[in-house]
């Protein structure tokens, strides 16, 4: 009988699609609650079939992170997309191919970027100014009123771009130490967010703000003044944010399924096919003399995978080799050719690499860097 | 005129194939210099087209990573191939398949793994038993004498198997502080595999010893004794490679090549569209405080790019995102849209990550990556 184990014969990344569809359904019913719209970031999955299980549940619109990502979920029907990240302009004639085609928002926080933008669209586009609220990664911070306004202005008078509103993304939530940290950034973004909306309210016709990240969608209950949650990770959650606080360990929906290549007896640790090719290079300090988490064990059942094992974590990773460091007990439990199952740190990165999923009830599932050739320039 | 920098759209990787083919063609003659042959390691460019400048010079076989880039090579042409990583049993259907049409040759260093193929390979395959000589990530202490006969002895019973010798990978090189501890790692091995080689010179005929790593390979004068010279890095190099004194910085032969989006004149940050899933999350430490360096900036010319600039580093990445920290100067030469080279941390890494090269004579080079849609298991 075709189990989902003897399944398995190289690195795959397993996906429970009953968790993560109800993880989908918890973002769902938290937007609502939120009185804000869910436009989910497909980032992280990059995939249409798994863009279908939001679609099914009434979900229209969606942010990505690349024109090319933009190009793929649009070529799968999705007709209102955001490209959450400053806009590169150099792609300016495939914004032009999306922006005929379908509802188009970009980002950017630059004159430069306006004033290309105004000489260079053929077709209508929604403006999201890129606002910083604490991370500090891009986005003009939400107190610098008249660098906003020059924005603003300047849009006014651009045929093709309307002004919508601000976006931000509150990045620094994943550094947090705890969730009290990411309750005290989450307010501070709103009161920053809402004193801007006020400011612009007479500027901006039907303002919106677009908020987005996982740990404050996950467990924030306050959401007032934002028109819009734009989280992604939510969807297959990961070590990271089980470790902030952001889900319940039974809310990972992806795991890593590894063979055991070898074993060292004396320092009780089983190699496996899994490297940095695979997971990413991503880790969380485990402890304070700089010990690294690459990724927590679990057993592969039948049909999922068990709780986190004790007595054991992935410790280091070459390009295709893992070394998982276990107790004496955990290490007599695995022998050369059995699978072992590992809760990647950061899904979002390990998703990419993998490129596609081996759904928990066999089926496999396809992603925009499985289904296409990478495209030339 | 379709220069270089105006080809460039979204983030790509440069590959000078003229460092590349002086790198090959310096290893090509060391390995001479060495009488060692050379199997390069085709792990880091993972493309048939730079594998064919190798094979325009006389190379004829190589090492992989895993058995689907043993197919993928074998598919073109390639028919002496080492797998060089503990063998993954749960392959061996493509194991066989490949041992029908190729010389293969497997790595493994268990009593399991030899049993497992004895009972199931078809067809015969040499096989290198995994020394470990100081990098304690895989393979039996070269002094475990009789943990390393138990081996030969089982496969004098394996019809399948012929045993060839051993092989080493010196990964601990990677994480030398300079190029004397590089020697002296070095000069143990040689101890250590040569006493190996005695030992065991009458139970393997002609027995093989493989030594594979770019830093030993690119800066060692001795080999004595040893048979094979096994390295990857060295076709591309990178910073981590310069760092260490495995290279000089203009035979780092690859270098990404990324669109400016954002600029922060408060922090003299430059935001590029260029992250984990381009770079890998891959740093070094630049310094005693912990800061983190992604990459060295360079200024992309017509037909390849400048030497390292001073003055700024790529310091911080997310999925999409690299933030650039410069000096006041350079923070002023770059505006969005301006493309800016990035000499990568683990070319390795990037290379994998980016599935194709924009070759600095302005044609695109396809990769296992690119080339195939992922197969499923």
């Amino acid at each position: 009988m075709k189990t989902l184990n003897n399944q398995i014969i190289r690195p795959s990344l397993l996906l429970d699609k009953q968790k993560c569809i109800s993880n989908i359904e918890a973002m769902i019913t938290r937007a609502q609650k939120a009185n804000a719209r869910l436009r989910p970031h497909f980032k992280t999955h990059q995939s249409v079939e798994v863009g279908n299980w939001f679609k099914e549940r009434g979900v229209d619109c969606i942010a990505v992170s690349s024109v090319e990502m933009a190009k793929y979920f649009a070529d799968h029907g999705w007709e209102d997309i955001t490209i959450a990240i400053p806009i590169n302009v150099r792609e300016i004639d495939l914004i032009n191919e999306l922006a005929s085609k379908i509802h188009l928002n970009l980002v950017l926080e630059s004159r430069e970027s306006i004033l290309y933008l105004e000489s260079e669209l053929q077709h209508s586009v929604g403006i999201f100014i890129k606002i910083d609220v604490g991370y500090h990664r891009c986005g003009i911070p939400s107190e610098a009123i008249g660098s906003i306004k020059i924005l603003t202005d300047l849009m006014k008078e651009a045929e093709q771009l309307r002004c919508k509103g601000f976006l931000t993304h509150n990045g620094h939530n994943y550094k947090a130490k705890d969730q009290n940290e990411i309750h005290n950034n989450h307010s501070k973004t709103l009161l920053s967010l809402n004193e801007l909306k006020d400011v612009f309210r007479n500027e901006i016709p039907n303002i919106q703000v677009s908020l987005g990240d996982t740990p404050a969608c996950s467990i924030s209950k306050e959401f007032y003044g934002i028109d819009e949650l734009r989280p992604g990770n939510f969807v297959f959650y990961d070590i990271m944010q089980y470790v902030l606080g952001s889900c319940e360990e039974n809310e990972i929906a992806v795991a890593m399924a590894c063979p055991v290549i070898a074993r060292n007896i004396d320092r009780k640790e089983l190699v496996i096919h899994g490297g940095g090719i695979h997971f990413s290079k991503e880790f969380i300090e485990a402890d304070q003399d700089g010990t690294k988490l690459f990724g927590s064990l679990v057993r592969i059942t039948e049909n999922g995978w068990s709780e986190i094992l004790g007595g054991g974590f992935l410790a280091e990773l070459s390009q295709e080799h893992g070394i998982i460091r276990c107790s004496d007990i955990l290490f007599d439990e695995f022998t050369i050719g059995d699978i072992i199952g590992i809760l990647p740190v950061h899904s979002c990165m390990t998703a990419n690499l993998m490129r596609k999923y081996l759904s928990t009830d066999g089926t496999w599932i396809s992603t925009m860097n499985s289904e296409q050739q990478t495209i030339d320039n």
